[in-house]
């Protein structure tokens, strides 16, 4: 998988260039929303078109569980069966194995754990992963890997790290060796481990393009670690990583750790908070998060955001959106959604524009001087 | 307020006409989604055009003790507060104070009662609650009634409906020495009350009919009596109303309450039964209602309804929707609620359309030889 359009910032690492799948192409730097069990929660298809959404992940642990691979393969797929045509990515299921599964057992061959649901017993291992996201269907698969946790010694992360290797050659071989189910092609990307360790990191780094993904990701950052230490550990894998494939963060993050990891020559990346911060009314702008359940709202007949021009900011007004989280009204958690997977989708397209203008180094400087990252809690 | 292009049905006395009102018209018979708090339970005002809703109920007593009225004064009304661009009738929020509210005391000037969500003291009389509407800004406001709890003797609905009579009398010369706050019309209708008894309720029509409205209701059914007083109450109502005014039956009803109570000459309806059930998965379709949390519908990848043109139907299968449900995911209850208020307006447009074509008896004989009345049970 080839980044196409690839153009690079004369003086950072920020790339923009775009990226083709059979379910279509995106522009990079891109956020993916996250589609848990099969929706991206409150909002329906329309909805994450209508957002800018251009690519959705979905996760294979949560799908595995419910509604199970039966249904998904009788429904034809992911794509079919959430009515998404666009791009997916899935993960491997792993890192929800190691963080929320009841984890029984851990071997060379794979995992066995039970059911956060129904207590039922169920085996995770790199052929297993590949199987199931076959059967999703997705654009993009990622290798299963074990997502070191943090923190960890030098030796824990060396030993975690060669496994995740072993088992990602496992996926890559075993995907080449398997066909997609419905028509259209699936690419595999490749995940980077190592923990907060430069060295570890780059000899995964090396060890995965030897292997030679369609794509490369770094896991197993975003868990705890210092920000100097995530930023660091991108900046020493994204230096090893080949410029003309795509490269995904996973599992960040915060508006200013999208803009300080495009930066640093990220392409990719996903994460929760747009939409669980907005359904606890933590509302994200270009002066930093807002939350709207605070009492200077109340009476606050403006919208959000009178520059935004996402659904919410053009209909309704602070006070109404606040008396809905208030009287617990169903409608705003969409309402809420939509504003910040918008905003998420408008700050990936403002940094890709500077790319292209040439002037990301004014467009982070101007971003930072703006956004204040503790708003919401002065607004509270 | 006269009903416009009205249309009577040769053997029945059901009638299709046109409503005007400042914010727009609307086709009779019509149904009126419920918008409890300042909106129709998850969904949105384009949710609400797109089903096909003509005209919503917001409901006086929830929007007085949230989010207040000081703030639906400094929003301008309920229209710009939700962003509903349509007609909306308000209730006198006299019948949750009698079946929500903590009653303190009830007087010949009006009723004194605790809020719900803080225990705070708030009066209701037939003048506060024209004032309220007002500030709501509804297109068509309900006269200040005592709903008759039921079961009543004829002496206590008796007593009930003077005060009623004397209550309504109240809001019409209160209602007629204010003016309207926006600038557009608003217009009242009275209730008709009298409990299950033929002789008060026709006593309880004709001095409404006296006074002089806009229009008509009848309230306090739907309450618990049996369907056969429900239906044989209108009737005996709906002969004394003018023939030129519209006529709403409060709180009603199910699918083949909607039809029985058209063919005795209602024009006006609503209920939440749509909104509510749609959110336990209970679903309606022309064959009946259908459970969409059974087990048989795990791996039914076809529609709810392959002839319903919503966007549930047209978008997403049962097995979807059901595995939505299991997982609790917030979008279901938008799509299930998009469903039942599309079969709803459905509904009351094909009746509209066999009473213009003169067949309302042929369509209601086979409304009911097609509808199950049962049918969620069996499939649960």
């Amino acid at each position: 998988m080839k980044m196409e359009a690839l153009i690079t910032c004369p003086d950072t690492k920020a790339r923009a260039g775009r990226i083709q799948t059979d379910h279509g192409s995106m522009n990079t730097p891109v956020f993916m929303p996250v589609g848990t069990a099969g929706s991206v929660k409150s909002l329906s298809p329309v909805d994450l078109v209508e957002t800018g959404s251009q690519i959705i992940l979905g996760n294979t642990y949560h799908l595995l569980l419910r509604p199970g691979m039966e249904i998904m393969e009788s429904a034809g797929g992911l794509h079919k069966f959430m009515s998404w045509s666009g791009p997916i990515l899935t993960d491997s299921g792993g890192y929800q194995v190691f963080s929320l599964g009841q984890l029984n057992k851990i071997t060379e061959e794979g995992v066995v754990f039970q059911s956060r649901l129904d207590g039922s017993k169920h085996k995770l291992s790199p052929e297993i992963s590949m199987d199931i996201q076959r059967v999703l269907g997705s654009d993009i698969v990622m290798a299963f890997d074990e997502c070191t946790s943090y923190p960890a010694t030098i030796q824990q992360a060396k030993t975690s790290m060669q496994l995740t290797h072993r088992w990602e050659q496992r996926s890559l071989d075993y995907f080449r060796s398997t066909q997609a189910r419905y028509g259209h092609q699936q690419q595999l990307f490749g995940i980077v481990q190592g923990s907060v360790y430069p060295d570890l990191r780059q000899e995964s780094a090396k060890a995965l393009v030897e292997m030679g993904f369609d794509g490369y990701a770094i896991g197993g950052l975003s868990v705890g670690e210092p920000k100097d230490d995530m930023y660091g550990i991108t900046d020493v894998v994204t230096d090893i990583l080949p410029q003309d494939q795509p490269r995904y963060l996973m599992g960040v993050g915060k508006p200013e750790d999208l803009v300080e990891a495009v930066n640093l020559g990220i392409d990719m990346f996903d994460c929760v908070l747009p939409t669980r911060n907005a359904r606890h009314g933590i509302m994200y702008t270009w002066d930093g998060p807002v939350s709207l359940k605070a009492a200077r709202e109340k009476a606050a007949h403006i919208p959000l955001d009178a520059d935004c021009d996402c659904y919410s900011c053009q209909n309704f007004s602070r006070a109404y959106l606040r008396h809905l989280f208030k009287a617990n009204e169903l409608l705003v958690y969409r309402l809420a959604s939509i504003h910040n997977i918008h905003f998420y989708h408008e700050l990936m397209a403002a940094m890709r524009k500077s790319i292209l203008d040439g002037n990301f180094s004014a467009f982070k400087q101007e971003f930072f001087a703006r956004y204040n990252l503790k708003r919401a809690e002065v607004n509270k």
